[in-house]
């Protein structure tokens, strides 16, 4: 799979065309996903290695993407550490009990991946069978920052008034919290490496609630001792702070091949930001793909004409696929990709 | 008041010390806010002048802020062209009917202010007459693009899928739409200021939804049709894009005073970025006042650091102050500017 374009994408290496996966590939505008869906709760969905596998493969076989994404969920990780979680029918997830105090924090579980999380090793160890090197698997985790938002909240939350009070007020206690998850992730993300995923997504969702200095100390920090712990030849990892395309600069050091971009930057932008130090992904606005296959494709040519002709560039959407999306409008957006960027490809070489 | 600490600061001109102000500073972590609110719906606060009046002082006479901003709503102006608006208690502000097709665009009013919005432009002059020259009065509005998404999803949104739509599908209907009420603000703007502001904010509150080419061609074009059509002397303009700090340096030419800033930016680089161009506003995150009075002041002070020894800070928070921010802490931090900055100030003179 090293060969593969992603992951020579990824690491900056030239390709014949432009790689193309969409985040939330595997999802609701699916019909086939729905179809399943209606037989199971979300939770079954995900702890069953037969179903998650079973729909991380639909968006492979139905749009053609050029890289699968284990079905799962960031969460599973601060419920290994003992937090209770529910899935609420259009509320989210919510953690029956957040974290409001140390005795919580320091109450949390270390996490044996493969022992708590034995599903998701098994989803990945299947998923290899039965991709048999078709595309690479990607495997993912949120970051540290992002969990501990949702453990200290407990869920969607609308001022992120706990976890900003621990920020201005605890932030001893944070970063204790974000010391114990950094550890539980580490111990996960090694463990799906050895379970077989080719490349490695952080998703830090609510980087963007942060201030610069917030950013750096209490999502940065603790990103970049992760990335340091479970770095390997081959496994090139992605580190996606949505909302957090401000501080793109800053990220030069940070160990991750990839930046994953959302929809806030222009493409022409981000290249400059990032003067070749690191490949990126992204980053149509999800909501484009509302407009009709024509729009659709318009808006697209604009995004690889925004990429340019550089190598580097995962084409992605700027956040996750969303559930009304018609599928003829997906397949337009991962088609144009495919079919198109040759050809600014073929122009570099030209140059 | 054109030699007032506040409107000296918007036009970068020298004071002794850094004037302060809040959003939301007329609201309910004011227990004397509340207790009039027991009284009335929030409508028929702000259209009742002498009740708007009483409230918009309070925060005067009891932090002692150096500018008073009018009590009112951005949502007055589509009220008046017609759209009916319910302030629904937990939900906010809800059009019973949002705008969903070219027709009901084109059904919209007018907008005569003096007229329609004659309750506002009372309860100015009130204003103007009470605080006889203690502080000056800063009137405001929504932005073009921020009105145009309410009028568009009808209320708070999840994915703003349909301003969206109209984005990546029917352009030309949503610039339409943006041109009306870009008419709508010119007149209602012009009448603050024939009533008696002494500055005025816009609020850009979604910017952020947008891309860069979005932000260019959808808010920042109207934006500055409206700010060209408005401009006088003596009344400085504010223009305040949440979620758009990445796009400070397009702002030096839109002929907007004093940018507010929301507080993922960090002051240094805000300033770098303005150059001396324009006066920043900003930009404490408003949950730092969650923590106790003794940090408040800490944070404050760090923000007064960063923003550095120059003219033309106005200091405030990076948002609206929250409803449950305890009213010390919102003194703990007007003091500390009022207290501290002109350190900050003398440091200047003396280099």
């Amino acid at each position: 799979m090293t060969d593969s374009l992603f992951i020579r994408a990824c690491y900056n290496k030239p390709t014949e065309r432009t790689p193309v996966w969409i985040m939330r590939q595997a999802g609701r505008y699916l019909p086939q996903y729905r179809a399943i869906r209606s037989g199971h709760s979300f939770t079954e969905m995900y702890k069953t290695p037969e179903l998650a596998t079973e729909v991380t493969l639909q968006p492979v076989d139905i749009l053609g993407v050029d890289a699968a994404i284990l079905f799962s969920d960031i969460l599973v990780v601060p419920e290994a550490m003992g937090m209770e979680l529910r899935f609420i029918e259009g509320r989210g997830p919510v953690f029956s009990e957040p974290l409001r105090n140390e005795l919580q924090v320091m109450g949390l579980k270390e996490v044996e991946s493969n022992e708590a999380l034995s599903f998701v090793m098994q989803a990945i160890k299947n998923l290899r069978r039965e991709l048999s090197g078709r595309v690479p698997l990607i495997g993912f985790c949120g970051a540290p920052w992002t969990l501990a938002t949702y453990m200290v909240e407990g869920g969607a939350s609308r001022h992120y008034r706990h976890i900003k009070e621990w920020r201005f007020k605890r932030p001893d206690m944070l970063e204790q919290l974000l010391s114990r998850v950094t550890d539980a992730l580490i111990d996960y993300c090694r463990a799906q490496m050895d379970a077989g995923v080719q490349a490695l997504q952080i998703f830090d969702s609510w980087a963007g609630l942060l201030d610069e200095d917030g950013f750096e100390h209490l999502a940065l920090k603790y990103v970049r001792k992760l990335i340091g712990a479970i770095r390997r030849p081959g496994v090139p990892l992605i580190y996606f702070p949505r909302g957090g395309m401000l501080w793109l600069e800053k990220l030069g050091d940070l160990g991750a091949e990839v930046i994953g971009l959302d929809w806030n930057i222009a493409p022409r932008r981000a290249r400059e930001l990032a003067a070749g130090r690191f490949a990126l992904q992204g980053n149509l606005d999800p909501t484009a793909l509302y407009a009709g296959e024509e729009q659709v494709r318009r808006h697209t040519l604009k995004m690889l004409e925004g990429f340019g002709r550089g190598r580097g560039h995962i084409a992605n959407l700027g956040h996750g696929i969303l559930p009304d999306i018609p599928v003829e409008n997906a397949r337009a957006f991962v088609e144009t990709i495919q079919s198109e960027s040759a050809g600014f490809r073929n122009t570099e070489q030209a140059v």
